[in-house]
């Protein structure tokens, strides 16, 4: 069995069942999901420094999932908040729904567009896109100009928003989609029936590559390097400073 | 139950039976995997112009396993041969070694280096990495020395020979290696014991990513995108210029 | 004299002696040039995998070529199929219209556009560029949607497409235009009037290129490299696999 | 009058007197200084989980220093942490020794190398020269491989190291020298007149920069632009969530 | 006190008092501003012809406020003309207006956008924006179509004309807004409390810089390196080809 | 008759005799070849200073050669100094040896290596390599540490030192060497054939795209653009400012 935890990284446990029961569609049988987030903090991510805020409680929740027998730990926010100092610090899976997307996306076709609630959030995905090395994939950011809360107010508009970029994207020689945001989930499916090209949901992208790395793990012995990105601190500093009981 | 072809796109089927024993120590239990070369044609494929000569039998080996009811299709060298080829004439689940390597190199570190046998087989291969679009991920090619069919003559000089580069490349900064050929199988184990860092065998990065690419396709929906790159050509087309029965 | 064979890769002789009719117009006056076609195979190249059944046969009539006395071979499609292993395996000159179009649009203006048929076209003639060193010198791919055999049913629509993506991509910063199909030849002329700009058509471009190489070779004695990327076969080999005689 | 405060982001006031004494010798004669550390946390940031752990109380303390009528803020880290979220947040001037490096080096001739204590600080560092959109003028990284607390505890050995590779790095091309971490501070004065060549020490060059972006926004009234990277959240929810008072 | 030297390298002295007095109300209260142009030559460089011609005025200039005690020179036309050749020469601070707009802009905000005059002037714009490295910070160029004596005829049209294209720049994700030409001067402040990001003005950006390196220079110790790029002619020849006295 | 001017953009005639020997041997039958050189000015253009010097006189030669019938006119120095505004203001055809060099360096095999006499060169011929588009073709510059008056003196350490750098390239993956000064001329044949690769001889490269480049013109029509780079400045101005009579 493969234990994978989901990290909403927000102060709000508002999602945590509904993205569960979304998962738990979309997982092998013989994975188990938990869902969690955090008792404090922004209750959403739009703004950089929010990830700021919330990165200690990542790292401390991908630690304790380590000591609580996770195989893996999926960061819920497509900004991919502590995914290379979650590595670093622990010995499991960690993956993220922007790295996992894009991946994928560069299996699927030549190449991609992402689109997003709001230009607010481009820059910093831009520079995400650059650093996961896949930049002269990307044809282009569409923005629905959604912020989070609002994508699942009127999901009749979103989904009408939606279908507008994802047409346009195509027009300027996208052969992939990817959903920029975790709470666009559960628009996938329609959209990509009806724009007839492969649309990303990204955390089920970061759900299916997690079981995959885990399962690869296993059987073949590959895991996150250790050495220079990912070299561990010593763990008397890790205790010291909080990241691990 | 997933079905996978593997193919040994040479005219030689001395390396079917070994390959097939390999893969199968690596593969889901759940995967039946399939081995076969070409009647005739290069026995190796060190030279550009010999993957020229087999690339329609690629494309038409492909184009039969997907009438056989296969859900995936390895092509087993590389250079990745006839990759976006062979996505564009079929609706199956395409992988190839290169392509498989570099994105799972990308999930377990920054940058990796790619070890070859000879200097030769470099610059087409690093053409390949830059179309995949993860030049600025790549730190070196480093090189053995060895013809394809010199690695398994004297194993234990190839390891040598393996270790020192594999060394180099760690000193110059590869947090992961691959191992540029689909006859480096074997020797990845050791290797990565000895210098501590993940080491990617080609083939089974193939049949990894091909069996997580049918998974993923028959639990989500997504596949290979049908438009630009990957448009298919008229049936009837193929039909009449001999890549379909 | 300089005998050059312009091959036409496509199952039809259908466009050979248009073709030879107009490079005609153009050679210089010791050229001596033959446009050769396959008994069988597609009779278009729109397709990736159309490129792949043809290479073969494309390599066997170079190096047939180089037997007979050719100083020259010209790969007769804007997708340049088999440029580097037709120079991988032969010691004579090969040049092919997307390379020859975009060396020659860069010595006559700083950007160029690429002006194709159909948009499918598109990623593959990108990844070209980049391959050649000059995507930073590309200003956009601009389509007239229109297929291979419909570029000359009706020339004028054709060429009332071709002028107006022309002024866009003029607009766009272009400072050359390069047709991006050998069955756009016998257009540039006009279409450079009206638009104030040199439109490099690309056999032409091939032609002229492969004259001088020849030349260059014969008066300074610079050809085609022989290590790594053409560094050639073994003979024994190129004869069993039936690349020669 | 400019005030600025230079924030040790570390849970140590060891380097605050000595920081603070030897920025005071180098600033304007209207500057005033202040330094500060952070009551507990990590007493260095080799690690990038470390940069995690400080980046809300970085933020609170620029925030703060905003309320209290700072002119500007330093964030006293190599690796940056947190200067993009600190400039969305504020209205102050925040610089940080990675960036301020990278610009003025920049000025002072083509290209650069960066000097580091070890190697698992490159991967980051080497990302932030991207994101500065500055990889191009980058000779290469050197490492001395010395620890932060390492440095200055036998300086005679660390200046010997690092006249080595800074002789190293003028062979390869490098025009000027950058010291990669603020504990670098005091090397930089004998090294260049050793070497020849500028030699950036990053607390000066994020001091200088502050200074003048300072003097720049109230003669000029340029500052930080407010949209898009760093278009502001609410204050509302800055207060909701610990972010300012 | 420090002393400026601002060449506006043209053959008239039209902008000579409007632009010293511009400077002053820019500048630091101990700096000392000349402007100065030439006896004869082109009264505009919108060509890039016009720059080859003066060069040897700029160059000589640059030497002789050398010798008169000048602390610093602005060469003042935003292609930059003899930057890097007046460094050379020269042990003084020289600054430009594209080089330091491109870096105060690179502060202020994660991408710009340049406005020109002309089309024309695009271009040597862009080349002159990768050979300082910071092309993948710029989001576009867009032109206002007026000629430099155009600039200041109807000021009203030509902000006008500005406004339009900084929204539409804006619209793009440019952050920060340039205005390619020195002769834009004067139009900064309110574009900017129009369009609401930050607007450089060209000339002050290389007055506030070169003041800046100046007082960098002597309380740090940094100029121009004087290796490879810089590294100065013999004096001898300066003097013998008439570059000094 | 094709009439082609070469310029020595130098104060010194003693090149012109040796040069014009030399170009003889290798022109077309039908080529008249003139060298000509500047009555005063710097002998040696390694400073990037000296180039800015005898600008004003190259443009002035190449508007006069127009007048005079010549077909085109070869910058001779590496630098290639003034070939853009060369090409403005003309409607001749202009080469120029590092750009002519690199494009047929590109046509003969995958990547190349510059060999410089100093250190010195190499950042002005690094950016225009990347100015030219081909920065991702250069495997490295290597210097010989011999000043353009030294090449000659002693030919055989000249030779020694060129073999030794020569086979480093080619062992770092070069498959085309370039000699990256006009002064080189006369080594090139006999180092080609000890390193068994193609060794660019840059004024016959620049002579021989001159002589092409006519051909194509008179031939096939094309020539430079005259749209944005090339856009010519009014013959009245060109007047006035002393570039025509």
């Amino acid at each position: 069995m493969t234990k994978i935890l989901f990290i909403n990284p927000v102060g709000t446990s508002d999602f945590d069942k509904p993205m569960k029961e979304y998962l738990e569609k979309y997982k092998r049988p013989d994975t188990n999901i938990d869902v969690i987030s955090f008792p404090k903090g922004p209750r959403h991510l739009e703004y950089y420094s929010y990830d700021a805020l919330v990165l200690p409680d990542i790292l401390k929740t991908v630690k304790d999932a380590e000591r609580k027998g996770y195989d893996a730990v999926i960061i819920g926010c497509f900004y991919d908040p502590g995914l290379h100092e979650a590595r670093e610090i622990s010995n499991i899976i960690v993956t993220a729904p922007c790295e996992s997307s894009l991946y994928i996306a560069s299996l699927l076709g030549d190449r991609f567009s992402i689109i997003v609630g709001r230009k607010k959030w481009i820059p910093l995905m831009r520079r995400n896109v650059t650093n996961y090395g896949l930049k002269d994939r990307l044809v282009s950011f569409k923005s629905i100009e959604l912020g989070v809360y609002d994508l699942h107010k009127n999901e009749n508009e979103t989904k009408r928003r939606l279908i507008n970029v994802a047409k346009e994207a195509v027009g300027e020689g996208a052969e992939v989609l990817i959903l920029g945001c975790t709470v666009f989930f559960g628009f996938f499916k329609d959209l990509q029936e009806i724009v007839g090209v492969p649309v990303i949901d990204p955390v089920l992208a970061a759900l299916k590559q997690a079981e995959w790395l885990v399962e690869v793990k296993k059987l073949v012995g590959w895991t996150h390097s250790k050495v220079l990105s990912y070299e561990p601190p010593p763990e008397k500093e890790l205790r010291e400073w909080g990241l691990m009981l």
